[in-house]
C-alpha cells in the first residue's frame, strides 16, 4: 500500500562504491589510480525515482576512455563528471562526484634509497544549476599521508625522570640531548575547497604534509637511516595540535597563488603507541584567515 | 625549529576508537553494550595543547562504573560525557562525545521463530558554555538496521517481458501476481538531533526503519517462512527514494511528541543484487517540514 | 632482563601491507594495478633478527621498475620476489611471496553496453631451498568476482504458495514460469596452487566464476536489460553448495591442460538479502580428482 | 540446465557473521560479550544441500539462552556449538564453530589508574563423528592484546651516532642510559588449539601476551606515568621476533598443566611508526617442543 503523503525531495540520490581504473596525466609521466567513485544529485518532489543507471553509463563513458585519454587530475574528472550528472539528470539542480585513490610517490631518506611511498588521494566536485541554466561548481581537492609523530610531553618527563638517575644529564654538555619518547604512525589529511578555475597539485599538499610531522616515513632505511630519522622526529617533537596548527600555518607561504576565500580543512589521527586509542586534532578556516593571521 | 606564526585556535582535539563496555537500562532488563567512544573540545589559540589524558580518565570514571549503575542510554551517557568535558577542560567552549554500539532486539517472523537480530546504535552528544557559564547540549539519536528491498522497475519490466512468453499471464485471474525482480540487503539509518531533555527511543527508530524497507530480515526462517518473507517484500517493492520517503513521512504520526524544531537525517543504501556497486539516498529535514508535509 | 631460554626458529618473518603499483603486460595492452604485498622468510634458531629492511628494498626493485618493464603477471611478480628473497635472506630454507590487487575486464550484457567490471586478483609463490642449493617453487594463482545468486528453495515454495492463491498457476500454459524468490550478492573465489612452469590465466579463472553463479552482473543496465539479468538468474538458481560445485565441476573442460597434481579452491559467500548473515561454502580438492568425478 | 557430472562432497556449508551477546561467567561476575560466530559442516555427495536454516536456530537457542545460564567461556559455546551441529545435520561427518569478540579487563600503570582496557577472544571449536557415532572434539581458545614495541636495533645505531655528537654519553656514568628509538603499536596474537577437557584461562593468554611485549599499554596515563612506561618499553626493547619468541618460550612456565600435544601458534604484528608498512613474526608448534626448548 502506498504511504499517503505529498511526496518529498531528497537532497541526494545515487551510487557509491564504483570502481574503475583512471588515467591521470602527471608532468612527466601518465598514472593509472584504482579509483572508488560515488555520485548523486538530488531529485525533486515531482519525480518518483532519479535513473539511476545513466550514472554507471556516465562513469563508463567519462572513466573508461581515459585509458586513451588521459585527465589531468581525479579532481577535474569529478568535475567533468559532475557537470555532465546534471546533463543526464535534468529535473536535477545538484550533483556530487566524489573518489578516492591509492597515489604514489617517489621519496627516500637519501637520493639512492628512493622508492615509492603510497598516499591516498581525495577529490570532490559539486555543480549547481544556476537561474539562466547555467552551471557552476565547486571542488575539493585532499590527500593523506602516513608519517610520524614523537611525543613533546612525555619527552620532558622522561628528561626529568632519567637525570635524577643520570645527574651527569644536567651536564652543560649534554644540553639539547634528544630524549626519549613515545613515537607512532601519524595520519594527516588537509583538503581544499575551491572554486572552479583555481587549482591545487596534489604532490603540493602531501609535501605540506609531511613537512608538518616529526617526520616523514620511508620504505627503505638501510640501519645508518632508521637512526637519522628517529633522531630526526625527536628533534621535531609534535602534539596532534601541533601538526595541524603548522600544517595550516605553512599553507600562505606554500599556496601563494589561492585566493582568500579557499577553505582548508586539516586533519591528523596519531595512533598512539601507549595507547590502543587515537588522538585527534582538526580545525577549518580559510587561507584568507590563515593570512591574516601569519600577518599578525 | 618552531614555526613563526601566531597559533590557531582548533575546532575539534581528542581521541576516538576508546572502546568500553557500557550498561544500559531498558523497561525490563539492562543490556551491556560493546561500544566504541569519541570525545573532543575545541582549543583556545592562547593554549598550547588540550589535555588529553583527562578523556581517558573521564571515560574511565562515568563508563565504566555503569557496571554497577547503568545509564538510562548510550546518548544519555554520551551527554554527561560531553558536559564533564567542559568541566575538565575548563579552556574549551564546546565539547563533542560519540558512540556506536551493536543492539539486540527480540524478532522474528512468528513468535515461536523469535531470536536476537543485530542492529546498530549511534548517539552524539554536543555541550556549548554560555555566556553566563551555563552549559547547554544538543543531542542526536540514530539507528541502523538491516532489512531487505525488492526493485519495483525490474519488476515491471519483467512483468512485460513474460507477458510476450506466456499470454496466460494477461488474463484477469493473474492480475496482482507479485513478479521476479532482484532483491538486496538494505541498510538503512535514521539520526534524530534534539534538545536536551526531548527523548527519542532507540526500539521506536528501529521499528520506523524496519517498517520502511520492502520487508525486515530474520535469523530464522523455516522454509514456508521463506516464502512469506519473500513474497511480503515482493508486494511491497520500494526503490531508496522510497526508502527513505516512506521512513521520513511515518515519522510525525510515529512521534507524535517530537517537537517541530527537531532535525531528522535519513540515510539508506541498497547493496544492488545486480550491480557490484551500491545505491544510496539521503534526506535531512525537520520533524515541522515533515508535519506540514503531512497536512499538505 | 633477556628470556634464559634456547633460542626458537620461526616460521614467519617479515613485513605486510606495502602498498605498490605493479604494470603488467595482458595479451593486447599494459594495465597497472595497486598492489598490496606481503614478503616473509623462516628464521633459523641461530640467529636473532631477520633484516627485515632487505624486504623492503627487494620489492623497490623487483616491483618499481615494472613501470619501464611491466612483468606477464601478478604471480610471476611474486614468483620473481620469493626467489629474491632466499638470494637475500640466505639464512633462510622457505620464503613467501603474496600480492592482492583490484583488476579490470570489459564486460557487458550485451555489446554496446561494455564498460569495465571490478575483480580482485589474489596470488602467492613459496620459494624452497633444496639440498643441493637449488630453489624450487610454488605459486597459487586465484581471483574473486562477485556475482548473483537466486535461491532455488524459497522459489519452489513461493511457487506452492502462490499456485493456492492463484490456481491458473498450475495450467500447462505456465509451466517453467519462473518464480520469484530472494537473490543476493554473491562472491565467489577460485585458486589454483600449482608448480612452477604451470600457467593459469586470471582472466579464465574470472569467466569460470561468472558461469557458475546464476548470473554475472554489469554496471550498466538499461531498464530492458535488469529484466533479463534478473530473468536469467531466476532460470539458474543456484544455493552456494551449487556454485562450488558447478565451478568445480567445470574445471576439467576449462583447464583440459593443467596437471592432474594442482590443487584447487573454491570458496564462496553469498549475502542473503532475507538475512542480516551470510551463507558460504568451500571445497579443496585436485585437478586429478575432478577429472576422475567428471569421468564417473 | 543441470551440470551433468557427479555430485561432489564439500569441506564447508555453513553461515558466518551472526551477531549475538553471549554471557559468560567469570570468577567473580558474568560478563556479556557481543559476538560474532561462524559455523559449518561438511556436506557429503549424496546430499544436495545443507539445511542451513537449522544453523541459525541452533545459535538463537544455544546462545540467546546464555541471557539467562551463562556459559563457561567463549570456547565452551564454541564446543556445545560444535556437538549440537552434528546432532541436527546427520548427514555431517565434522563441524565447526567459531567466535570471536571483544573482551575487557581491568588494568593499570598503579592501582589507582586502573580502567578496562580491550582485548580481542577468539574461539573455536570442530567436532568429529567417530566410527562409532560418539564425538570427539577439539577446541581454539586465542586472545589478542594490542601493546607496545620498542625497536632495539635503531636503539644502538642511535647510540653511536649520539656519542659522536656528545662525547660525554660514552662516560661511565652513563653506561645503561636508555636511548632513543623508533616505538610503535604492537598486536600479538596467542591460541591454543587442545582436546576436549583440557583447559585455557584467556585471562592468562593475555597476560602472557602483555608479559612479552616491550611493555603493556593503558587508556589513563597521568604524566608521570608516561615517561614511567616509555622508560620501561626503552629498557625492553624487541623486535617482533623477540615478541614471538619470549611468548612462546614463557609458556612452559606459564602453563604446567597443559599436555605436551597441545599446539601453540603465535603472531604478531608492529605497525611500524617509521614506516607505512607493518612487521610481522608467526610460529607454531607445540607445549611439548617448547618443553624440550626450555630444558636444552
Amino acid at each position: 500500500m502506498a504511504p499517503r503523503h505529498g511526496r518529498l525531495e531528497l537532497h541526494q540520490v545515487g551510487v557509491t562504491e564504483i570502481k574503475k581504473p583512471i588515467s591521470v596525466r602527471r608532468a612527466d609521466r601518465t598514472v593509472t589510480l584504482s579509483a572508488s567513485f560515488g555520485v548523486s544529485v538530488d531529485l525533486p518532489a515531482a519525480r518518483k525515482g532519479s535513473d539511476l543507471s545513466r550514472n554507471a553509463e556516465l562513469l563508463a563513458e567519462l572513466v573508461d576512455r581515459t585509458a586513451h585519454a588521459p585527465v589531468e587530475s581525479l579532481e577535474a574528472a569529478c568535475q567533468s563528471i559532475a557537470r555532465e550528472l546534471l546533463v543526464r539528470h535534468p529535473y536535477a539542480s545538484e550533483s556530487r562526484a566524489r573518489a578516492s585513490a591509492d597515489y604514489f610517490l617517489p621519496r627516500g631518506i637519501a637520493p639512492d634509497r628512493e622508492s615509492l611511498e603510497d598516499y591516498r588521494l581525495l577529490a570532490e566536485a559539486r555543480a549547481f544549476r544556476n537561474g539562466d541554466a547555467s552551471v557552476r561548481t565547486r571542488r575539493r581537492i585532499g590527500a593523506e599521508a602516513v608519517g610520524m609523530t614523537a611525543c613533546p610531553c612525555a619527552m620532558e618527563n622522561v628528561r626529568e625522570r632519567l637525570s635524577g638517575e643520570y645527574p651527569a644529564l644536567r651536564s652543560a654538555e649534554l644540553q639539547g640531548l634528544p630524549m626519549i619518547t613515545h613515537n607512532q604512525r601519524n595520519r594527516t589529511r588537509l583538503t581544499f575547497e575551491l572554486d572552479e578555475g583555481v587549482e591545487v597539485e596534489a604532490d603540493e599538499i602531501i609535501a605540506a604534509i609531511e613537512a608538518a610531522q616529526s617526520s616523514p616515513t620511508f620504505a627503505i632505511l638501510k640501519r645508518g637511516d632508521e637512526a637519522r630519522l628517529v633522531l630526526n622526529a625527536h628533534r621535531n617533537p609534535k602534539f596532534v595540535e601541533d601538526v595541524v596548527r603548522d600544517l595550516l600555518a605553512s599553507i600562505p607561504q606554500r599556496f601563494p597563488m589561492l585566493p582568500d576565500g579557499v577553505e582548508v580543512i586539516a586533519e591528523t589521527t596519531s595512533e598512539e603507541s601507549i595507547h590502543k586509542y587515537n588522538v585527534v586534532a582538526e580545525h577549518r578556516t580559510t587561507v584568507g584567515q590563515l593570512r591574516a593571521g601569519a600577518a599578525a
